[in-house]
Formats: structure tokens, C-alpha cells, sequence
């Protein structure tokens, strides 16, 4: 038996001398590696983390001091520390959250994905401690040098700064990347204070001699601080935290468990906000994880424990016909550059950045300002191309909004797996987009529902110079391309079935598929017209502004069934539900979506049929609505 | 003749000789005084950036180098250089913005006045020019300290920091205040650097003997920075944005014209991304603004030039209702705490900081951070009562959904300035709080329609602990309490108008006010009773979730007509319309509200005329409606 079976809970590892610690930490990573490969999930993130996370969980007391894991994906070994050792349905419907859950776990806190949150959760909890009183918990944030970059994070990291009476420590994991390396000039500054060894060695030494935690601990670690002070123009610049008014300790091998305790010791004897340095490698332990450059299996689908090659063939068509064809674009339009956060290979990228790297444009984990400078590009004669998942663009409404779609300026946005993305959980659903970006004056936002319409949109959006443009695909399969059999102004129509449209008074349905759902919407159509529906299915490719041809089409509908992929009040299909309403035809409608609900981890055809959103359920509904319009 | 007036255009300015730049200076700020008293407007930060304006346009040549005002509100002095003069108009329908205005002026870049994102717009364009090979061309960027607490501003200054070869120049007005003095670990880094007063003396020195600009003007700088390095632990502790990788000139006195010039030369001399630093006074030059510890003036209605005491009394009685009623709320409730986003005074804290300085949070700039630290305080035991504008929370969607929606944490927010704003111009309206927050699932939102509404919702708001309560009202004026004369479940009725119920086949139109569209509602109604039409109005305060009793009222009706001061298309009234047809209620129905535009500054009336938002029209509208239903 070995010895991870024996930890139920965080306080089994207080009795591990520091050579069980050391077995302990390879038999996790043992432990990640061989379940993590059977079921996909995040591998190199939670490599880096295991000894910080077993540190953490002996210097503190979770869940009585209260830990925040940025974007959560790292959280795998605090699960396995807190009674969570069944990896079997990992991602899975109604099994294990690839990220905290609070329903799993009264140890996990923050549900939410999105970068660089933690430090705002740990103020508030830690400002909320304070305000009651209740002075001796602590509240430790782990957030990645990546996520540092997030605007967020520096808010956070202002009002920390401020507040000397705060149990907070931040413990920043430096492992130098996001997905891809971290970007900018808080990169270059960790790197600075990451190179000096020479000074975490002379420190450690001080610390071993003079600091045994407990009450004089904090009396040591102002020695010690002072001290830093004196000498740390020779060795150690660590001054941007400083000069916020933030202790600093550091750098520390994150990979030495001993060593992030002491750190975490002073840090909690301090009694105001700390910020712990710690240097980690992504993919630790694991080679082919540390011999992959791109990403160091940042997230994995399931894969071969022994070589680290995928046993499923990739899934995402949509994102190879984007990078393509931008590629095609950028080759023919020298105006025309790409933006991502932190994201590069994920959205697609990565061709695009090889051949025209000065065109290419990784801003870190900052969508406000990849949208904002895009704007300030259009402005100044390119035309930008956004890339994001459709998640990440609701941290940038107000920019959108404000900076693009005000000042009318040309910059196409590239969302990816918009729509239900699957085992990623509630944060990572692409559900909001089109609810949320019909609410932005002028801008034009299409829904390709194939490779063709795909390519021919991103042609099209880029050609717009005067108004933001979007074009969204979901992450599921790409199938075949879909034609169009009539096409009516700029609204196709994929499909007509039922009986011919002059035989008599058989019911006639309008379908309107959104993007991927045209796929459900044919299929139902199929069905229906077996029932004697007179059944037209419309696949406006461009849904916003709403198309006036499909008003039409639906005005002249016993019964309109729109399918998206997105909230299903408030969406695409609810619009034109309003434009008939104003026109004055008073055509029964059935908007499907999804709820306005926040949906779990489970994969996309789960969800598609919780939802009723597959082909026979659209059929059945339109058919039962049918049958309530008959006298 | 005064020296302004013969100001037509930049280079007007470049003949001037000192003393009589400082004539031109005096000139400014009398003419500020003057007009902005007869109109209203910003006042304190024109005051504080005179001097600084006229050396960016002598220094640099507007508009092939691209100037940017951070929020905009500052700008006036740049349109008196940039031949507008006449501020008769100034924030009035038609008449001269009180932002940017690319319509106005090809000097005028950023039109969106919401703080903070100038680095990013500067980026952006400094960018553009790299690669079209415009190497010539300067972007400056003017961010006040204030504007430095938000989060995009950061992740702007990463991305700067890793640019070498970018033709860009950050000006940091710093005046210490943002509304309120501004907070948090970099006030705290402005100030240390403020106190420099020694280094900049001796600096100013060098740069008179060695530095005259021109070619040579970089190597005199690289000299002056390498000796500032050798001495800055001794004089100038700029380290951090050093240590981002930033050049760093200053501080300097922004109020001595030609020492703003010399630092500006320098950093146009440069040739890669700088930061100068200004240390300003708000309202400069106008005592009553210089002694008015709150705001030094920040924005002002119509006020006497003399005394700067108000002409018009407050209009702002909703603001003064939330306050009274948060610190009653205060006194029974240890729990709850009050968030602001660097605006205590605006949005009504004042009081309850009085009160309970222990309980008040000023976070910054910030409304990400204030939002999900929020989030975290409701976690650890506290109910937060977040107060802002209605347009600022759209900077923070993604985590009012992400963190506290998804958390179920019981977060108020209060949202001061919904809907029709007026004079601010299209970024200050608050018309997609509505549309934008019926997206979140779980929120529950109010819109009160008077004093006793407000007052009740506010209470009802912190009592729920397991969601995000929204309390929203307007800018405009609070008139009398409408009382319900009915109650169906939680919807009020407030009036009912026409024939009696039993009176046969007279049409019945529910109409539904939302918010200070009750008024109107009623007034509408007292017009259509006349008509013969039996009208009921009702008056729901909480609209989300959408109430079921007003589904069913909605549901007996011939006409249904919502009147909303948010976007009408996706808005309340488009949700009562959804729900309907779901229902199978194939009303007819006018969703009367505002366009999916952007709306230009005007008086509050003016706009609600110009979208017929007013009874007479709404009672039109309705008739006609009306009028069409019969066969």
C-alpha cells in the first residue's frame, strides 16, 4: 500500500518526515499521470504544483484557512489531499469537477475558470475575516505568473498592498508560462527576480538558523526582511512588489517541499499580506510533458501514459479551418494582424503566427486590453482579428461595446467553442455570446454552420471596416458541408421537406438552425416532413443584424422553431421573435436553447439531450406545438 | 484681445514665448471658470491639466501624432487649442461634447469616457504604426493615478513594457485623487515618487546644460538615466515601472509649462516607450475649487463663478434615498458593507462611510476587483452592497456572472444613473444594465419606482443571501410615491384607467412601467382611459425574475405595452414577451424602450422625446396599436 492511500485528509500529512514527503510527491505524480491519460484533463499544471500543494496543506489549516486556486485547473492534488482520490470519472457527468466544486468538497472555494480572479476572492475573504474578527484564519491564493497579466489580478494587487492588517498570502507559481510563455514586462520582472539563486541560498540559510516559525518567527522574518533590504540591489531586485507596499518572499525552489514551508512558515508568522515567489516547471516529472515545448500538456484529451500521444484523433476541425484560412487572408491583406490571450496553438493561431510573427500579437491574459488595442489598431489602419474562446469575451462587454462598437472601428472576433463546450464545466460554456453581443450597436456576428460558410465569413468579416464583426463555431466536430438549396437575400435555406408548398392547408414550419444546431435542425426537418410538415429549414450564416429576409420567412410560418446553441431567452432566435412581434405577425414560436441556468461538467451530447436539444426531441416539440395551434 | 482667441489651431501655439504661454495659461483657466459655470461640466480636471496640454501640443504635432485622454472629461483645454472655442453648447443636444468627439475635431481620437483604457488605445495605435512602417509618428497617452488603479491600465503597461522600438509616451497626471484621493499600493508608489522634490531639481539641471533636444536629445537622456540609475536609491525610487521595463522621467511640476516641455522633448527624443511623470493639482487656479477637499470640482452642475455654490438645487433624490436608507440598513445589519469603485460622494456612500469607515470599501478604479472581492466577502459572512454607475458594472459582466452568480453569492448591487443619463454623452447612459443582467441566472433585479419602492427594495435586496440582488434608479429627478391601488402576488397595479371591467368589448391594455417609467405609464394611461380604453398599469418592482403574475396579467390582455429606460429590444418588456409566446399568448405587444444605439449627449427630456418616450407618445403608440388589432 502506498502512501497517498493513506491520506484522507490534509492533517495525515503532518506526521511524514521529509523523505515520505518526497514518496508521497512521486506517487502523485504517478498517480496524475496514469489517470489523468485515461480520461483527458489538465496534466502539466498540476505537475508543477505538488509539492506547493503539499506544503500548503501542512503550514495551513484548510478549510479553516481558506485556499483559492487561480482558474482552479492546478487543483488536482488538493483534491487528492482532501478525500478525492476516485480520478475514475474525472470530467465526467456527475463525476469528478476538473475544477474546485464546492458540492465536492468543503475545501474548495472558487468554481470559476477565468484567469486571475483568486487575489480579488482572497481580499474579500480575507477583508470579510477581518471585519468579523476573526484574526487568526489565513488565506492563501495561488495564481500563476500567466494570470498575473490579467488586469484583474493588479486591481487586486493594489488593495492587498493596502491593507497591512490582512492575513493574505499570495503564492505566486512561476513557471514562466500561461498556456505559452507569459508575455510582457511582469515576465521580465519575474524573470530578474527568478535568477537569483545566489540570494535564495544565503537567505535559506538565515531561515534554517534563525526561524523556527512560531511567535518569534515573525520577529526573524523582519530581520531577515531588513536585511533583505540592505543587499537587495546585489542580489535580489525584487522591487515592483515593494514598492506596492508588498512583503516579498523569495524566490523559492517550488519544487522543493521543504523549502516552500519554510517560506509559507514566515509568510504566515508575518501577519499582513506576503507574496510568495515560487519557481515551478510545468510537466514536471513527466518527459514527455517537459520535453514539449508548445504547451507542456497544458490540458490533455486522453492520451498514451508511456509516450504522451493522443489515443483519440484531435476534434477540432473548426479551429483548423479558422487557422487556415486566416493564414490565406493574411497572405493577400498586409493590414490585417491576429490577437490572442495567452492563446496561441488553443484558438488556432500557431500557422498564422509562422509565417507573419510581426503580425502575430500575444497580449497575456488580457482580454480588455486585446480588445481595446485592437480598436486603437483598427484606428491607426490594420484590421485586427481577435481570437478567443467565446468565454473569455464576456471579460471584454464593455470594451466591445465602448471602444469597438462606439468608434465603429473594423475588428473582426474569432470565437471559439461558443456554445456547450463539455467536460470544462459552467465557466467554460460559450453560452453568452450571442445573447450578450446583440446588445452591441452595429455589430454583424455570423454563425457558420459548415467549413464553407466558415471560411466564407471570415472573408466576409474582414472585409467590414466600419462596425465589429464576429464569427462563431463551437468546439464539438466539424461535419460535412451543408449546402444551401435556395437562398432568399442573404438567408439560405439547406433544406424544404413535407408536402409540396401549394398542397393545400398543411402546416407550415419554419426551422431556423443556428451555426451547428442546422445539423439538428435538418434532421429534424426530416422528420417532420414524415409527418406531412411542410417544413423550410432557414441557416442564416450571418445572424446579427437580424436578416430581414428571415423575418419574412418566418412571418409567413404557422409555426417558427429557432435552435441555438446559447441561452435561449435573450438569444437569436428570441430576436426575431421580437422583430415578428413588431411587424405585427403574431406567428407561434418555440425559442430553443439552453436554459438560463449555469451547466455542469458533462460531455456535449449529454447536454445536448438534458437539454432536448437533439434532432428528435426538436422534432417532437415543433410537432406538439403544431398540434396546439389546431383548433 | 486676449491671446486664446488668436489660438486657431496647434501651431498657434509655437511663436509663444514663455511668459506669454503663461498669459495663455491664465487665459484658459478664466475662460474654464466662466463657461463651464454657465453650463455645467468638468471643471477640476481641465483646471489641472493646462500647462500640461499646451507642452503636449507645442512638443508634438497633433493630429499626425496621436494624443489620448484617459476618460476624456479633460480634454476641454485641448479643444480650446484645437480651434473650439465656443463652449456656449458645451454637453448640450447638438452642441459641443463634453468628451473627445471624432466628430468634432480630427484631434480627437477616444470618444469612451469609462476610466482606464487609454494605455490599451495608445498600444494599439503605436502598434499599427510599427507595422506600417510609420516610424515617425507619436501616440501620447495622458492617465490620470487614478485611472492607473484599473485593471486593463495594467495590462496595457505589460504589453508597453515588452515594447522597445514603440513611439509611445505615457503622461501619469498625477493629482492623488481619482473622484476621492486615489487608493492602494500604487498611490502609495505615486506618492514616494512625488516627494522627490531634490532629484527633480537636480535632474532639471542636467537636462538644461546637456540636453536641447534633437538628435542628440537621446544620448543626453541615456546619460541622464544611467546617472539616475547610479542614484535613484538615494533621490528617486522609481523601481517599479523600471522594473516593468519602462522608462521612467520625472516627476515633474505639470503646473511650470516649460519643464513639462523639456520632459516631454526627452521622451519624444527617446524613441521607445516612456512614462512622465506630472505631479498636477485638480481644480488649480480656482479656489473654491482648490478648497473643496471632496472632489476639487470634479464635474459641476450650472454654478455661480464667483463662489462655485450650485445655482440649480441637487437633482439627485434617488442617490440621497439609497444613502439614507444603506445606513439604517448599516444600523441593523453588523454584516453588510458598502463597496465603492473610487466614488464614495457620486453614488450616495458618504454617509454610511461616516457612519461605519470600518464597513467602507473604496477599491479604486476597479470594478472587476469590487465585484468578485465582493464575491469573496459573501463567501467568508458578509453581505456586500456594491455601489456603482449603471454603465461601469458592464466592465464587470463576466464576474457579477462567474463569481458571484455562479457562487449564489448574496451581493447587492446598487446601480446609480440607470438608463437615460443625458448630458455625458453615450458611454455614461445606463441602457444595457437590464438586457445585459437578465442573462445572469439566479440575479434578481429591482427597478424602484419612487421613494417608498426604493427603500423596500433595498431592504428586501440584503436579506437574500444566496443570490445577486440588483437595486437600480436613474439620474433623473425623484418625484411623489405612486401608490399601488392593487396587488396581484408581488406585481403592483397603480392605476387602473377607462370603462370598468364588466363594460363589454372595450379593448383592455395592460401596461407595464419599468422603474421612473411608471410615470410615464401613467400618464399614458390617464390619456388611453379617455380614449375609452381600459388600461391597467402595472408597476412591478422586482422584474427579475420575471414575475408569473405578470405573465398572467400580461396574458388577459388585447395590447400589452412596456416602457423601459433601457434597450427596449432585449430588454424587460422583451422577456415579458418571450414568456408570453412560451406560454402560447400570442399578444400583441409594444416593447417601448430604446434602440440598440448609441445615444449622443442631450438632456434627459430631449432624449426621451427624441425616442418618443414620453406619455403622449406611449398613449399614440398604443392607440395605434390599438387600431390595428380591429379587424
Amino acid at each position: 500500500m502506498g502512501l497517498l492511500e493513506q491520506i484522507s485528509g490534509p492533517r495525515d500529512l503532518d506526521a511524514l518526515s521529509p523523505a515520505q514527503l518526497r514518496q508521497l510527491a512521486a506517487e502523485i505524480r504517478e498517480f496524475l499521470v496514469q489517470a489523468v491519460s485515461r480520461t483527458g484533463g489538465h496534466l502539466g499544471p498540476n505537475l508543477g504544483v505538488v509539492e506547493l500543494t503539499l506544503a500548503m496543506h501542512r503550514v495551513f489549516e484548510s478549510p479553516r484557512d481558506t485556499f483559492v486556486f487561480d482558474t482552479g485547473h492546478q487543483s488536482y492534488v488538493h483534491k487528492l489531499l482532501t478525500g478525492r482520490q476516485d480520478f475514475s470519472t474525472l470530467r465526467q457527468k456527475d463525476g469528478l469537477a476538473g475544477y474546485p466544486s464546492r458540492a465536492e468538497s468543503e475545501h474548495d472555494v472558487v468554481e470559476n475558470s477565468h484567469a486571475s480572479t483568486s487575489l480579488s476572492w482572497a481580499d474579500g475573504i480575507a477583508r470579510a475575516n477581518t471585519v468579523r474578527g476573526l484574526r487568526d484564519r489565513h488565506v492563501v491564493a495561488v495564481i500563476g505568473d500567466g494570470a498575473l497579466t490579467g488586469g484583474m489580478a493588479w486591481e487586486a494587487i493594489n488593495n492587498i498592498s493596502a491593507a497591512e492588517d490582512r492575513r493574505l498570502v499570495v503564492v505566486v507559481n512561476d513557471n514562466g508560462r500561461s498556456y505559452s510563455p507569459t508575455i510582457g514586462g511582469m515576465a521580465h520582472h519575474l524573470d530578474t527576480l527568478r535568477t537569483t539563486d545566489g540570494y535564495e541560498s544565503f537567505l535559506s540559510w538565515g531561515k534554517r538558523t534563525l526561524n523556527r516559525s512560531g511567535p518569534p518567527g515573525r520577529f526573524a522574518y523582519e530581520w531577515l526582511h531588513g536585511l533583505k533590504k540592505g543587499i537587495k540591489d546585489v542580489v535580489a531586485p525584487q522591487g515592483m512588489f515593494e514598492d506596492l507596499g508588498l512583503k516579498y518572499i523569495g524566490p523559492v525552489d517550488g519544487h522543493d517541499e521543504q523549502a516552500v514551508e519554510r517560506a509559507l512558515r514566515q509568510a504566515k508568522a508575518f501577519g499582513g499580506p506576503v507574496i510568495v515567489h515560487a519557481i515551478t516547471e510545468k510537466g514536471r516529472g513527466y518527459s514527455p510533458a517537459e520535453q514539449d515545448v508548445a504547451d507542456r500538456f497544458h490540458a490533455i484529451g486522453v492520451i498514451h501514459p508511456e509516450t504522451g500521444l493522443p489515443i483519440a484523433p484531435s476534434r477540432f476541425g473548426w479551429t483548423k479551418v479558422f487557422a487556415d484560412e486566416l493564414v490565406q487572408i493574411g497572405r493577400r491583406r498586409p493590414d490585417v494582424v491576429a490577437i490572442t490571450g495567452a492563446m496561441l496553438e488553443p484558438v488556432g493561431l500557431l500557422p498564422f503566427s509562422r509565417e507573419f510573427p510581426e503580425r502575430t500579437i500575444d497580449v497575456g491574459i488580457a482580454e480588455q486590453h486585446a480588445v481595446t488595442s485592437a480598436a486603437g489598431m483598427a484606428f491607426a489602419g490594420l484590421h485586427p482579428v481577435v481570437a478567443l474562446y467565446a468565454t473569455f469575451l464576456n471579460r471584454a462587454f464593455d470594451q466591445v461595446l465602448m471602444d469597438v462598437a462606439l468608434h465603429r472601428a473594423g475588428v473582426t472576433f474569432v470565437l471559439d467553442r461558443a456554445g456547450i463546450t463539455g467536460p470544462d464545466g459552467p465557466s467554460h460554456h460559450g453560452m453568452w455570446d450571442l445573447a450578450m453581443l446583440r446588445l452591441v450597436p452595429g455589430l454583424r456576428l455570423a454563425a457558420p454552420r459548415d467549413e464553407a460558410t466558415l471560411r466564407e465569413a471570415l472573408r466576409t468579416a474582414v472585409d467590414v471596416d466600419d462596425a465589429p464583426t464576429v464569427v462563431r463555431y463551437p468546439k464539438g466536430s466539424l461535419g460535412p458541408d451543408l449546402p444551401a438549396v435556395d437562398r432568399l437575400d442573404d438567408v439560405d435555406v439547406v433544406a424544404r421537406t413535407g408536402p409540396r408548398s401549394d398542397a393545400g392547408d398543411a402546416p407550415r414550419v419554419l426551422l431556423v438552425g443556428v451555426g451547428p444546431m442546422v445539423g439538428t435542425a435538418l434532421e429534424a426537418a426530416r422528420v417532420l416532413g414524415e409527418h406531412g410538415v411542410r417544413t423550410t429549414v432557414a441557416a442564416p450564416t450571418w445572424v446579427l443584424p437580424m436578416p430581414s429576409a428571415l423575418v419574412k420567412l418566418a412571418g409567413e410560418a404557422d409555426l417558427v422553431v429557432t435552435v441555438e446553441d446559447g441561452l435561449a431567452e435573450g438569444g437569436v432566435g428570441a430576436l426575431l421573435g421580437e422583430r415578428l412581434t413588431a411587424e405585427g405577425h403574431l406567428a407561434r414560436m418555440l425559442t430553443l436553447g439552453l436554459p438560463t441556468t449555469f451547466v455542469d461538467h458533462a460531455s456535449r451530447e449529454e447536454i445536448v439531450a438534458r437539454y432536448r436539444l437533439g434532432a428528435a426531441d426538436v422534432a417532437a416539440d415543433a410537432l406538439a406545438a403544431l398540434g396546439s395551434l389546431r383548433p
